[in-house]
């Protein structure tokens, strides 16, 4: 790999540079992974400001439509925008859940797009640690606009508001119960809400909008806004596309960004490195031996290696 | 704290003491997890060999009712069923989405059961580092049947499948288009799948059984079982009970467990013991600082870290 030149295609646009980047970062092998922080080292990263959101919302309401019909907007108002999808990978295979389904079709033909699922790895700090290097590796290509979706509830949600600007969660009319809870727990992260398929049942979904303003007041989150829209029409889509381009990014909330990927970075730095070095290794493997002896709990175990690493102290 | 007097409450069944301990596990304070690790090594853990079953599905699927259903039948048995959900609390105030909601009322009241939501914390790690403590400690109460539910699909889904011995996917008639791609990502973890709700749409719950079955045939799953069943008439819970009965756990499986666990806590620990560090505090402080200035980035802050802890080598 010729990290200069591919530094000069990325910036010049070029999305199969841009794409063999990416997968530099996103690698597990450590020799890909140092390629990848040598890349990020030489490109013009934080230069180019674009505006980073994020999506999110349970299966089945539209995300990718949404999204799909957002980056129309965009591509339209002749802006640059990549979509990243967190995509909960197998951790047994690591094969990606969205790899076989073709999503976006229409979007990820448009020459000023980019598309392009993330797999999450299913390991520890898979996206955090990933994910942010992406981010500034799309900004370097020169996208305007990051467009981040994350498949589910959970762990890779908590991690997605972490990384963007503004956080959108996309809702449906009438949802069950147990969504009512789930996103109770998301509603404090939420910059603003979607009510998406006002096509199917506008009534409805004015209801639905209503409640998640009560909900908001609840928490104080009374100043979020709760839009409605059909990804399906385009109905509100106007709207909400002059919405986002409006809101300007918080420094604040950038600053927060930078401090947790690094220290998500030391976490995963420090397990690819003990993993790569050929003493501890070894080391970890006859602990885990000791482990499946029953001789050691894991936790005495890991106090066992960091004495015998010399850290006693630290 | 008394470890010893906790020890021996948590060994006579107190769950008042059971409780208590799990809240030191799941602490983020450094002296609380020193003692829950003294409190591991002091218990009888490991004797007791319990049935570790977990649960997924999507959102609605009626998860705890089927949880509940089955508590039901173990404690019918006399045998002692406990129950932890992971719950994806919010990353910035630490609150439990769950802990609002009266979950599994009944199977809550019974004598022989213990219900417990476990925040997943939204860091890095949360729910691997705490949760196999947990389940050993339910062990060492006498609990013999330890049932782990996971709320929505994603990373956490992922960690539990490493942590249970039978892992079942929870379905409903007639899924949606988006839901069956995610099901395709878990399928091959699972060890069953049961389509709830029979009671509300027989026909299309032995369609979509079938289609199940289909999918689990193109990916070499064709042993997992497909059941159907109500978990509000009981129709079908009594079978399923049986299964679960007859099933026994894999020497291999709970040994990749306890690797697994061990991995993970030597990161945890790592982080843990860096940011408790007074020196290495103010270092990476004033790295942060650094990087805020837009001197450094993240991963260049990582490395000159590791140099400063003279670790180049690792």
């Amino acid at each position: 790999v010729n990290i200069p030149q591919l530094c000069e295609s990325i910036v010049k646009g070029d999305t199969t540079a841009l794409a063999k980047s990416i997968t530099l970062l996103e690698s597990q092998k450590e020799e890909d992974w140092a390629l990848g922080k040598e890349l990020l080292s030489q490109l013009p990263v934080g230069e180019n400001q674009s505006r980073r959101l994020g999506f999110s919302g349970p299966p089945g309401v539209g995300k990718s439509s949404f999204i799909e019909k957002l980056g129309g907007h965009i591509t339209a108002g002749a802006e640059k925008v990549a979509v990243l999808a967190i995509d909960p990978s197998s951790g047994r295979t690591g094969g990606s859940i969205l790899g076989d389904k073709t999503r976006m079709e229409a979007l990820s033909r448009h020459p000023l797009s980019f598309v392009r699922p993330s797999p999450s790895r299913g390991h520890l700090g898979g996206v955090t640690s990933s994910m942010p290097g992406v981010i500034l590796l799309c900004e370097a290509a020169g996208y305007d606009w990051i467009l981040v979706e994350s498949v589910g509830v959970g762990q890779s949600e908590v991690e997605l508001v972490q990384m963007v600007d503004f956080f959108t969660l996309i809702a449906q009319p009438g949802a069950g119960d147990e969504l009512q809870a789930i996103k109770k727990g998301i509603l404090e992260h939420v910059d603003m809400i979607v009510v998406n398929k006002i096509d199917q049942d506008n009534k409805l979904a004015t209801i639905t909008a209503q409640q998640y303003l009560s909900a908001l007041k609840v928490i104080g989150g009374a100043s979020v806004p709760v839009k409605k829209c059909s990804a399906l029409t385009g109905e509100g889509m106007d709207e909400i596309y002059q919405f986002y381009q409006s809101h300007s990014y918080d420094r604040g909330r950038r600053n927060e960004f930078l401090t947790h990927w690094f220290r998500s970075l030391i976490q995963s730095e420090f397990r690819k490195r003990l993993a790569s070095h050929p003493k501890w290794k070894k080391e970890i493997h006859q602990l885990e031996e000791t482990i499946l002896q029953q001789k050691l709990l894991p936790h005495q175990a890991v106090d066992e290696l960091f004495q015998r690493l010399g850290w006693t102290n630290l």
